[in-house]
């Protein structure tokens, strides 16, 4: 009996699209508006799920106040009020779509879940750069 | 060919997460402001997934009227306006948890959709606590 | 130039309508299903709207920071988790309606604004029983 | 590395249900007031998944702003401010229910996004009728 | 003491912008894709507000289920799955607007209102054609 | 008669709130996170309310078509992908608090409403920085 049990928490931060190996008339082209030399951000928001059986004396398949407080922790400490191109170690020398940042949040997410469950482990990532615009990795 | 029709309904009503064979100190501890003595409560939405085929003579996978009754009837009179712990048999001796309460909720539900539909299937479940928790379950 | 400024809080919390000075009958009767004996529960939104002129140093009305720490220290800690009929000394023997609610909620937050402005003044506030359903108070 | 990119667009169109191989009676038995001579309509809106591995160069698996123009020329010009069942050359014999729609522009879309990438796949719809009644297909 | 309380319903009904005074082509010019011939849709909202003074007896400014099917039973009946230009008795002759429709709403409730409480007036109503495009109306 | 008509535009933006006679120091015990260095950012979301009487030939108070390409153009180009701090000619030497930008954008679309509309007068602006934070403001 697998339950999936998701948080979702944001966080608002400045970026740019800009490849550093191309021209500014290239970056103008590919990226637009998306290249201002001068940023612009967003109000992102992050949905974690993680799957699991539900624990008999709990009834949980994870701490949902464990669970956001790891993502606090791990993740939206790092990008909350930043620049996500300037001010974030694993986001370094990456360009900073949002395909390429949730696969990082990833990364830290799975290796630090282990510290507040036994049996839950990461499902899925959601991540909404605007209400309209969003992505989902699942790890693979 | 699957389509997957969704419809979503909601209801109030009042919980508490309480393990009776722990002492109070426990539940203080493992569960916190969700043990509060008195009961909270909160506006849950439940959004129920069927899968199947389109009818050639409606264009309907389900009748979406009759999923939205069916639900109210067998689901929502349940649990809107009371107390999951106290009041809702099907919950008895069980924590009132929303990872609980998604599997009995898909019991219910598996075995009374076949009343509206030949071909649809109960494909997924998914329960909001508040706009930031959530669970989904699948049946497996 | 005056620019009102508001923050949105929530809080999870269980309530019952019933008058103690009818019969079970006629509270059934006026109150529906909101009388259920063991409670029912909702996610409360609270809007708080301050008024004032921006300070020319900081741009601001009021802080939002302070002003949410205020709305959580003195409202949500108060309300959060909780039994509204029960565990809400400022709701004692008084009808656990959102009307009367916010009218109690305005009280408290009117005698701590000044805390942490000057100029600014409490505007309004816009309590959200359900997204529905929900009332809203002026100070008068 | 497959990340899914989505994308949401909206359009507002008028329709009905209804089959005219059966009675006015069977039709208002089967469809109710969705079957209104004068039909009635919705503000739709459609989530168009795209997965693919992200491109080292630019970071994406599609670029969003290519996606949200192929959708609204193939998609919601074809849609909006239309009568699904009289305007829509695409539904033409085919019941106007959002099944059927939703299959449709699946076979629109899955045709041209090969025009905007070369790696990226259709991966899903989401096509929403009303904020509680949505449909989803995968292509299969 | 006066507190305003609102609720919120919803209904799907087809419309078009046309005056039937003009040519085709000047109702094209001033109307665009809202003049469509076959119509087109839209999911409203409507937000009914009531003003007045809590009563000591039931916290009530107006019961909000009372409130709730007077306004399916005076507004939505008349409008949902309808044609506003061709169905609707109370916008014969008129534009069909969601200006000229919120204004006759107001002059069905404010008679209505008088029907299920005794201190309550209608205060605000609050039409929502779509989530970006509404209209607000006071009575005067 | 008077109708209040709202449309609501978005925009993408960088920002800071730093006050250059202050210190460092300062201005991070005032500003905090918001202070930093590298920006931050925020989908905003701005709603114009303008009001007026219906005209008898249109239904209109005013063409929403026609508010929204001016907002659009006098505001959301103005804003969209940039630096509040830097890139924006209208809000140089001012804090970039959410008060002062909607006192900004007034001041822009109060001249330029009259393009579009004889009779319409602008009403409001509300601007939301979060969907927890947001401005309103009445000209006055």
């Amino acid at each position: 009996m697998i339950v999936y049990i998701s948080r979702q928490e944001h966080f608002n931060a400045a970026h740019k699209l800009y490849n550093p190996d191309w021209s500014e008339e290239k970056n103008q082209e590919v990226f637009g508006p998306c290249a201002n030399a001068n940023w612009h951000g967003h109000n992102f928001d992050l949905i974690v799920t993680v799957k699991g059986t539900p624990d008999p004396d709990t009834g949980f398949v994870v701490d949902l106040k464990k669970l956001s407080l790891l993502i606090r922790e791990k993740v939206i400490d790092e990008l909350d009020h930043k620049n996500i191109n300037l001010d974030v170690p694993f986001m370094q020398g990456k360009m900073a779509s949002t395909e390429n940042l949730i696969v990082e949040i990833w990364k830290i997410l799975e290796e630090a879940l282990p510290s507040i469950t036994d049996t839950g482990r990461l499902h899925a990532l959601k991540l909404y750069e605007t209400p309209r615009n969003f992505v989902e990795y699942f790890g693979e």
